[in-house]
């Protein structure tokens, strides 16, 4: 085991060498649930849409040929043979020196090629009056117009929004293949935790990191599955995580690690399997006691007990993981710059994150103050917080006035900040 | 009945003084549940966070008052008196002289005021070697420093995100009470009309319009419910929105209009109740056809047949209702400045909304390609599309090259297109 702490960016690329998140499977789920999922095929159209050519306006189904040099003082004039109704399958056939009555939505009928607008005819005693002609296909929406048959209308990894949802039902699809989310087991660790809703004993504390972590893998797409608490002990420790590998296709862990002799965590974490532990600690503020493990092919980030450190090193190193194994393209870090509001100290040696709140200033600047983790690692702060900035090892602080680029923790403050 | 067309601004004016959109209840969800939902009540803290004085690193439980003068030359010396566990309701008292050892997020014992870290001391035979001082509540997380008993933590109107979710676990709670999501009904119009999944007669086609309207819904934070497919039959139109008002908060009909003598929905509207039908018609291109009615307190939106201009209506005029009704505060319309790509006409008098495109040219520039909607309103041309851009009544085109301002229909394209 070794005891060097990585960089983010070697942490990373271990972890990247050590996994690739891939989807975990396919699923076929109704139309109506199928919203915000993943493809996980093509879809190929197996009808023409529309089916048939319908009429695009009410009017009269005729020969184009029919109606060529009409005009306002000379009409052509033709004999009604039937009328088409919507939705219905027309039995009239449009002969030579003929025209059917359509309504908007209807089928062609057998002969005809074009629709005459309403206004621009007269009936009048079983004839029609037509003062303008049509040309082939005028007022005719075509069969395939806007699907042709056998054409790939959606792309596997495409996430459906109610545009493509739309066009599944178009081709009269009811199922849709899509990738299963992959499923994320999270365990709390530690003597002093009690879930949410128990009696707090004095000297315990109410779990915060199983509800804001499981939220946070909900975010990404991911489906979480709580495992509640173990204390920090090599026997049921191992149970859990066997439990959680039987489960689920990520592990999350929060508390129980430090970096240092006592720690349970790493040690079980190896004994589970190889490759087992691949980061033992990182260089970062905060952040430093994180481990990613690999066991039976799964990854394991067993994250730091203070809810805001896990919160973020769950966002830098497993949320890239899961975000990818929902079948999505790499996500795009949310980035924006703006102006530090204060003086804002590295930790010597480390890759410091300092969470900052932005406001806009009287100019319209993007003004980013800094939220101090405190010594608690507080949950409120990162409330209170819209992302973070990072300050490199090599530097000591970044000093008010500085344009620093500031990483989002939601689209939703991302957009909000952007068009407020 | 009025025939006026009104503008889409008349329009809006017209829904807004005849309906305020509200949050229609409050549930009380389980806080796994709790993500994305808009919480109905602010939230106070019943407990400080931490419950009590914790240390903040392994170390020894000290009167910070013994510990002044202590250097690496002259080490003051304490007594040990015990060991505090994390989780644990300390026994041991650190009277003056004495220590405990103590680890991270222990109790500090009674006593106690600060901690010094265990690299600063060296312990041996009982004795506690100290060579450096440490001052009153260092390295000791406060009790409510977190979070203080009384404090307003979270606002009536807020999101929850992960980190509002962990807040809430902090203090315990197990449920949150959070704003019920406005039901929404929705129907779909017309004899040719056919649910996905069956088979499909000759004249008739697929229903696309309930199944991208309700993903739209879903979109907006809303609870689709499905009512099916009625035709344009008065008294069946009747029963399904007999049916939808007795089910739902807000209504959303497709197709069944044209603004015209044979229109069988404004009738029924107006037959359902007072004020019924506020607008009817409106000067628009898509859209003209859009109705809204009130009937019994209740928002109707009819929508155009063709899906991609019921879903542009949809857009425009049901989502502001719908957003509003969670309780949000108004949504903010997703704009960005991009180019022309080509000349683009308007309807004669009539707002004229042009769905665009958008790509990036090798200057970076955003570039808005029109994706015409072609007869059909063709879903699949909505599908291409990532927002619109309106021309207004009075300009007759758009050339190429003209800066325009394009609204986007969905954050995520919004974000891909500023972070690709």
């Amino acid at each position: 085991m070794f005891r060097k702490l990585l960089t983010i960016e070697e942490a990373k690329q271990v972890l990247e060498q050590s996994f690739s998140p891939k989807p975990v499977g396919v699923e076929h789920v109704q139309l109506s649930e199928a919203l915000d999922r993943v493809l996980a095929e093509d879809v190929v159209a197996a009808m023409d849409v529309p089916p048939f050519n319908r009429a695009a306006v009410d009017g009269y189904a005729v020969r184009a040929a029919d109606t060529f040099g009409a005009d306002e003082d000379s009409p052509v004039i033709l004999k009604l043979c039937g009328h088409v109704s919507v939705g219905e399958s027309p039995s009239v056939v449009v002969e030579k020196g003929t025209a059917a009555e359509i309504a908007t939505g209807a089928p062609l009928p057998q002969g005809a090629d074009a629709v005459i607008m309403m206004e621009y005819s007269i009936q009048r005693e079983g004839d029609l009056f037509i003062y303008s002609p049509v040309s082939r296909g005028e007022n005719v929406m075509k069969a395939g117009s806007d699907i042709r048959k056998g054409e790939t209308v959606l792309k596997r990894g495409q996430t459906l929004s109610s545009r493509e949802v739309g066009m599944l039902a178009a081709l009269g699809l009811t199922k849709v293949g899509v990738y299963k989310r992959p499923k994320v087991a999270i365990v709390s660790t530690g003597a002093e935790i009690v879930e949410p809703g128990k009696p707090l004993p004095p000297g315990k504390i109410y779990d915060i990191n199983a509800y804001s972590l499981s939220a946070a893998v909900r975010e990404c797409g991911g489906e979480p599955i709580l495992l509640g608490t173990v204390p920090d002990e090599a026997d049921q420790l191992k149970a859990a995580l066997n439990k959680a590998l039987s489960l689920a296709d990520v592990i999350v862990t929060s508390g129980g690690v430090s970096v240092g002799p006592t720690d349970v965590i790493p040690r079980v974490l190896n004994a589970l399997g190889q490759p087992g532990v691949i980061v033992y600690g990182i260089a970062s503020k905060p952040g430093k006691p994180t481990t990613i493990a690999i066991v039976e092919g799964k990854p394991v980030f067993s994250l730091p007990g203070h809810p805001a450190s896990s919160l973020l090193m769950f966002y830098l190193f497993a949320r890239p993981v899961v975000y990818s194994m929902t079948g999505r393209r790499e996500e795009s870090p949310l980035m924006l710059r703006a102006v530090a509001a204060s003086k804002m100290f590295s930790a010597r040696g480390r890759r410091t994150f300092v969470t900052v709140n932005l406001t806009r200033d009287k100019s319209g600047r993007l003004i980013a103050s800094p939220v101090p983790l405190g010594l608690s690692g507080a949950i409120t702060t990162l409330a209170r917080a819209d992302g973070f900035i990072e300050i490199p090892e090599s530097q000591q602080f970044i000093n008010a006035g500085d344009e620093v680029v500031v990483r989002l923790f939601q689209p939703t403050s991302y957009v909000a900040l952007l068009t407020e």
